[in-house]
């Protein structure tokens, strides 16, 4: 068992990938076969396992995710009552809700089993700078 | 390695904390370091880490998924097949859907890796009460 | 702790369930208590536990997320860009995105915790025929 805690400094809404840190954790603790659980320890922003190959796929994602929940200052999103952290708050932890908290991977002849397209993507739903921190955790 | 099922009386719609009891279940089986899994017996009820500072947070939360998925009498839902078990019963499968059936938090230092503000909810989708089944499963 | 990784042939949109594979490889590998770990290596399917009694719901939920995310060719999702690899394919990644790409599932008494209800299915969202596979970890 090892666990890593990362951070990852985001610069307004979208995806950020680090498919690359959580490999070389898995490469550096040498299980040949485990679990991998991906944690974030936020409720605005979020994981996925995306796409890593045509930008625009994560492009879409983001803008699909901004017209579901668009901002509360939006006429459309008049019932919102939490809008003291700024318009772009409370938004955040609906597409959190709609998305992913934590994520199991699991590690096959000391690799994660991901297939040939995914990434491991954090979910940055606020407008502002943020630094974030996800929990690695492997279970051999 | 440790198991316990935990029941949840809900009185319809809504979030209901329950992050004491699984950090008491944590304590109790005295791990440094490990992973705790929640899952739900259930699929008209799910799981979500969400703010558990302000409490408009989980009002706004739960508008929103009534607004996102109103009941099956509501004209919009026309299309809905299942209604047999109640307008509320084909939108709480629904709402389950769009949100998590289990959830993986890692353990460190003895206690749960939770951020300042994460709790962990039953996110109830029915009107009626109901007992929720929730199973916490410890690995070391 | 046991690997395997199973396949599913799917024809087009809609629920595949594979309760039975997942029961028997637990079955097959004894373990009294562990965790079952299932991860789909794709990002244009996902994973589902949902109910396995009333086929409608399956169908409703599947006209839920077409309704939620239709073709790229609809008037409504002019805004989306990647659009090379079909009509069906962008809205395949947000489906995928807004459910669930891995799950953990208790095994208590030898058998999958699972509620009376729930199913465990992979949620295909592309439209042609696909091979998937699901990767099913054990850690007892």
């Amino acid at each position: 068992m090892a666990q890593k805690i990362i951070s990852i400094s985001t610069r307004g809404q979208g995806l950020y990938e680090f498919t690359a840190e959580a490999a070389s954790f898995v490469r550096a603790n040498g299980a040949a076969e485990g679990l991998l659980t991906v944690f974030v320890r936020h409720t605005s922003c979020s994981l996925l396992i995306q796409e890593n190959a045509d930008p625009d796929v994560r492009t879409d994602l983001d803008v699909f995710f901004r017209r579901l929940v668009p901002p509360s200052s939006d006429p459309s999103m008049h019932w919102i009552v939490h809008t003291t952290e700024g318009a772009d708050d409370m938004p955040a932890h609906i597409k959190a809700a709609l998305t992913q908290v934590s994520i199991g991977i699991p590690i096959i002849g000391g690799r994660l089993a991901l297939g040939t397209w995914q990434g491991i993507y954090l979910f940055e739903h606020r407008d502002r700078p943020h630094r974030r921190e996800i929990v690695l955790h492997l279970s051999a």
